[in-house]
């Protein structure tokens, strides 16, 4: 699949830090900066930009602000031509929190928001669009909202000045059949739009999701190395790679830099297919119970957990 | 995905025993055996069915031959209407060392083998199929067969007696597109014949082809409990099993035998999704030399393995 207009953002900070609260070394971000610049990827989304007025620096990593010191401390003086981003979540940053774009190193600002606070979402992306940067809108858990909900949401957005909108299986829920249907509604619904798509995992179909989704012509494509997320964790960046062909893209540095830190970080951290996940994810639930089954190290009864969680009394 | 036809098969000793030379244990094969039923499975294959005149026992497990004698201690007494098979290969048994159906517990014998020796493959179904088994034929490697070759072997196969045949990407390195292809291609070349679907996981692709054949109109589908199988392993049963709507299927027993063994069993052994599958399935090659870095325990450099692989030079 060659199409020149397909976009690469590579999120393996910012998803994995939702399995570590982001404590990742300052040299384990450089490491993931410098293969990505030379694998050619069009953008890294640093991490969330979040505000230190409702999050404490004790409890979590630099990459849950991502303020300008921190960016400026891994890009150095190296010469990319990577565009950078981050992930602002509604009510976790005040618009007075972001910078204009000409005092940031930020090219783009991505705003996560559920269908239910499209409004809230659609408001801060605009401010972000008054300050300078590239915006997008990542419309969560999407498996969940009823259809109705959803087409007033992407009513919405279509009379919105957002460019790119984000098909989002925040659960692993999905199969290609709902992918399919859903890329075709956002595109009737969000004329002269960018489409994008974020998989998860769970179901071992983040990989292949993402692929219907180019088919159906979705240009904004996210993925992680060596899968690193949430939960299951994503679409794998080095699969994807091998997949999209285009000369500007080179696997190996990803190949190099997952054999470095993935492969040992992997070996002590849980993300991936796991049958607590499968289950949320066959289920269509979030990850939450599943991640505290995960942390536990002591795993319940999963039969039970299974048919608790389908029943409707998760554990939680 | 509700489809009365479709019958599925769990070859989990049969591919997973292809790690351990089929080292598993009577209670492991049991276990296997029981959950199976209780979850509704159409077919296990129970291993190999080999001649002991080109295996050693000593080497291999009780499921490389699969004797009688062995099966038996498996089922004892257990009320079950599962069907059992067990895989051929060419040159591997005589076809003498196959007792007519109504001296054995098997209900069906696999053929596995590669284009070029589609007549032997034929010859020995028909012998199986004589002795009153039902049969299949199981075409491997096919993303490696020209297409001249692939339509000479499929036009065999649509002038034979054998009713099913299995498309198989035994490198794991098919896209949707071409599971589409080839099964559009085999339904038109075989007409009257049902397709079979096998698949590996290099990619993360096993399940999302399956379901690909499926749509595609394919009936018969091989999977394995959590996926076990030779390299990066198979399509996931219980993941197929989530996505099958039949009420004859319960995915209960499944979670209970993967908790039980099959968890504790992958913390020892290397299946799954690790770089160097990934590296054979997206060059298509087969997994031998990925097998023997995963056995070695030492990685040698990934990135330099998959420059020499694309470029023609392997390191086995």
């Amino acid at each position: 699949m060659f199409r020149p207009q397909i976009k690469v953002l590579d999120c393996t900070v910012r998803d994995g830090g939702l399995i570590n609260k982001w404590q990742f070394s300052d040299d384990f971000v450089r490491k993931v900066f410098i293969a990505l610049s030379k694998a050619g990827i069009d953008y890294m989304e640093m991490g969330y930009k979040s505000s230190e007025k409702y999050f404490s620096r004790d409890e979590n990593g630099a990459w849950k602000f991502c303020t300008e010191e921190d960016l400026k401390r891994i890009i150095g003086d190296y010469d990319h031509k990577m565009k950078l981003s981050a992930m602002v979540d509604i009510g976790r940053i005040d618009s007075e929190d972001i910078s204009p774009k000409k005092d940031s190193v930020l090219d783009m600002i991505r705003v996560a928001c559920y269908a239910k606070e499209m409004d809230k979402g659609i408001s801060l992306a605009h401010q972000c669009l008054d300050k300078g940067y590239e915006i997008t809108i990542n419309l969560m858990a999407v498996s969940k909202v009823l259809e109705r909900d959803l087409d007033e949401a992407l009513d919405d957005l279509s009379k919105s000045h957002v460019p790119v909108v984000y098909l989002v299986d925040s659960f692993g829920a999905m199969y290609s059949e709902q992918i399919h249907f859903l890329a075709k509604k956002y595109f009737a619904a969000l004329p002269g739009k960018e489409l994008g798509i974020h998989a998860h995992n769970n179901q071992q179909l983040a990989f292949a999701n993402t692929i219907e989704a180019i088919i159906a012509g979705v240009n904004r494509i996210d993925a992680t190395l060596y899968g690193m997320g949430r939960g299951a964790g994503n679409c794998p960046l080095e699969l994807l790679l091998s997949f999209l062909k285009n000369p500007k893209f080179d696997i190996r540095p990803l190949i190099e830099v997952i054999q470095e830190i993935f492969i040992p970080i992997k070996a002590e951290t849980e993300w991936g297919y796991h049958i607590p996940y499968m289950i949320t994810g066959t289920l269509n639930e979030h990850p939450r119970s599943a991640m505290k089954i995960m942390e536990s190290k002591k795993m319940p009864n999963l039969r039970e957990y299974y048919e608790e969680l389908r029943d409707g009394t998760p554990l939680d």
